[in-house]
């Protein structure tokens, strides 16, 4: 087990059976439709006593299929598991996924099944995803086991696993409504076979993923080692996030009863992840804030960090959160507060943070440019939070995408700057910003406390590449 | 100074004089606009050399008005406001806020200015809001010192105290953007007389405001004393939220560049925040989750917290942090789990956290209704996060608003629990529990890490109110 064989047809099978498959509306209704619709691969209901699932011939076995199947689907009860992965084995199909729960998660009983199924599968050679998840989704061929609306997301550079469906699924969901881009999401369930380590090495050498995060309840006994050499080996080409819940005995009990994991002892793990370089992030909205940045930005090149601001309050708590994580801001170039003296007025503040208040749209794109011309500075961020008024149709109805775009092109004349802007407050100052910077690479944070920390992951990563590369 | 006299003609003023009144389009402009078209209260525009502002007589001095005047607003360069405080003095008002900047947060000179301002108004009992701020802006009578526009804002029962007039003017159009329920919003800015503890002291007696927040960046030399005092006792009444910047050196010496503060000692202030009752919040978004919390829920009347979640993966999350802040998930009495084993399938995990995954929408409403029966529960949190799949009409189009309609009649029947709801993930989701929860009493935290915090905000305040009033 855990062979090297290749877990590609997971996501881009070519024929692809549907156990279980279903016309009336349950659990796997939308995969079947899904998969049934698609023109660049064959789809083959299997039901046990259907002629046809929403007008496509239905077979009563999977060893009925004239044609060889890639990857076959379990949405059956987990009572028939075991029988249709003997009658997969003798089709020769190598890698299913199971949809259905009832396994290890729930009883005695169920964890017998799951052992029935995964010793059938380890003694043919087929790989397994699940019990007890909703498998995956590929956003370079729109292919998705899940019950998503696949159409509605956003291709990008962020794979994602998660253990079980429904964070999974709601992961996908939120991607879609904020328009994030994801490559890859995986769903492992119970982990009876393909866990996070044969994931991450798959990940790892896909041209598509950037970044990987992972949510974690937990270790498969015995892969603690193989975790720790994945993992450094693959936080040496990708950036690899951790969210992993059962840090505490409540924690770890929830977990117990949700995927069947054990949690382990949080600072055993805690103290494993800073040794292989992969950053261990505390919440789901700072997980994805992370994320956000390392797709879109490069990790900065040197030390030194500015802050642009139009709101002091907000540089002040960034400072503060900033401090916290043990990253101090720089001090500018002489020519740089020289170039700043002399357009911005004299109630501003020149000192990093720079703090030009409402003067913010008058002088904000010199400033820019001063600030990002230094080098003294590898990683800029900047708070952009005006007053709606300014683009209310009842106040002044200006339109700030202009101003930003101005702002965007001085930062696209440094790619090798690291910048991440910041927006807080009216709905239609915020769009602007995510409509200008957002959508095309520089990441857009709202929380400016996520935003601080999320720079010194980015600090700490950068250094950590350079300490394991000089070993 | 510093008298008891009322400061409610800051907020209910029957006269203005907006002294610096313009009809150019700059800082300032929205303010007399908003006041001048106003019926029930006189606005007097004052301005060196007009006739008619906003087609309404202008005033060369404020001397010259023929009313008394409640109320002077300042939107003169610094170098003028000496002069026209004189003119307050000879016409008797007796409150004035002071929008211009170029004073203390400046340089010398404006110090200077500032302290000049100062002595007139105290010489003539004057109380000054600001410098350097947006002043007020009071809900019940919808008036405004901010360049807001005031229609866009929902009444509620929070109030904010926030230093600079930008951060106050964000915050106030986020709440605008998030139909957010403010009582009353104030920027004390340069805090050259008014302060957060008037502020408080006016806000204690203040029937619209339940919860007050304030964001600070430093006391005033000489207030410690009373700043505990007063802590103390409006805590004992409503609770007080405080977020604070300047923690470290380097957000210390960005808050004294920004509005002139003093940060202060961090570890000495949170001892005495905590001292007084006081709750303090580490980030913007962790005060407006606590805040709408507070506004709408009963402080816990036992100890017990329950969760109820569709997603095990972000009720274990939910566990780590709850635990992390001292609190313990309860047990609950054996008729509740008599009652949910009748419902739930057999897959779902009855134990606390209840996790019903899928079962949600079929069970969720029995399973609720045991839980708030439970005299163990003192708490409960709800965490709906269903697939998008669901709502989205290439999904199974469902409506959810009936269904959540149905727990918010259970929850109604128990307004002695203390009930919160998370959801994550598809627009579509997230906006029918807000239509159904948080638009009516039931507050919905997209962060479950947030949440959980204030679950334990909550504990701490209640036990603190209980200890106090043993004493």
């Amino acid at each position: 087990m855990h062979s090297n064989r290749s877990l590609e047809n997971f996501f881009s099978p070519k024929s692809v059976a549907i156990i279980g498959a279903s016309e009336k509306l349950r659990f796997g209704t939308f995969v079947t439709k899904n998969i049934l619709s698609r023109t660049d691969m064959s789809g083959y209901p299997v039901h046990i006593n259907a002629d046809k699932i929403m007008d496509v011939k239905a077979y009563r076995s999977v060893k009925d299929i004239p044609e060889t199947v890639d990857l076959a689907i379990f949405i059956i009860p987990s009572e028939a598991a075991p029988n249709a992965m003997r009658d997969c084995a003798q089709k020769g199909v190598k890698h299913v996924i199971i949809l259905s729960a009832g396994f290890s998660e729930v009883d005695m009983a169920g964890k017998r099944r799951q052992e029935e199924v995964v010793e059938i599968a380890e003694k043919n050679g087929i790989r397994v995803i699940g019990p007890n998840c909703v498998g995956v989704t590929n956003l370079s061929n729109r292919f998705t086991t899940a019950e998503i609306d696949i159409n509605s997301l956003t291709e990008g550079n962020v794979a994602f696993i998660a253990q079980s469906g429904i964070f999974g699924t709601v992961i996908i969901d939120w991607a879609a409504a904020n328009q994030f881009g994801l490559s890859k999401v995986i769903t492992l369930g119970n982990k009876c076979d393909v866990d996070e380590i044969d994931m991450l090495n798959y990940l790892e050498k896909d041209d598509k993923t950037k970044v990987i995060c992972l949510y974690l309840e937990g270790i498969k006994e015995g892969r603690g080692r193989q975790f720790i050499e994945t993992f450094k080996r693959v936080t040496r080409k990708k950036p690899v996030l951790v969210l992993k819940s059962g840090r505490t005995a409540a924690g770890a009990r929830a977990v117990k009863s949700h995927t069947g994991s054990l949690a382990g002892d949080d600072r055993i793990f805690d103290a494993v992840i800073k040794q292989t370089g992969a950053t261990r992030v505390d919440s789901v909205e700072e997980l994805l804030d992370l994320a956000k940045i390392l797709a879109a930005q490069p990790l900065p090149k040197s030390e030194g960090v500015a802050i642009i601001t139009n709101s002091g309050s907000l540089a002040a708590m960034t400072c503060d959160e900033l401090e916290k994580q043990g990253i101090k801001l720089a001090q500018f170039e002489p020519q740089t507060t020289e170039k700043m003296k002399k357009v911005a007025p004299y109630w501003t503040s020149i000192k990093n943070p720079v703090d030009i208040g409402p003067a913010m749209l008058q002088v904000g794109s010199q400033v820019l440019e001063a600030v990002l011309e230094d080098k003294n500075i590898g990683c800029l961020f900047v708070i952009s939070s005006p007053p709606g008024i300014l683009v209310k149709p009842q106040g002044l109805g200006l339109d700030l995408v202009p101003f930003y775009q101005v702002y965007k092109r001085i930062m696209d004349k440094h790619p090798e700057k690291t910048i991440i802007l910041s927006t807080f407050g009216d709905h239609d100052i915020v769009r602007a910003a995510m409509e200008v910077f957002d959508k095309s690479g520089i990441p857009v944070i709202n929380s400016v406390q996520n935003a601080a920390r999320a720079i010194a992951n980015l600090y700490r990563y950068k250094k950590y590449l350079e300490k394991s590369n000089n070993h």
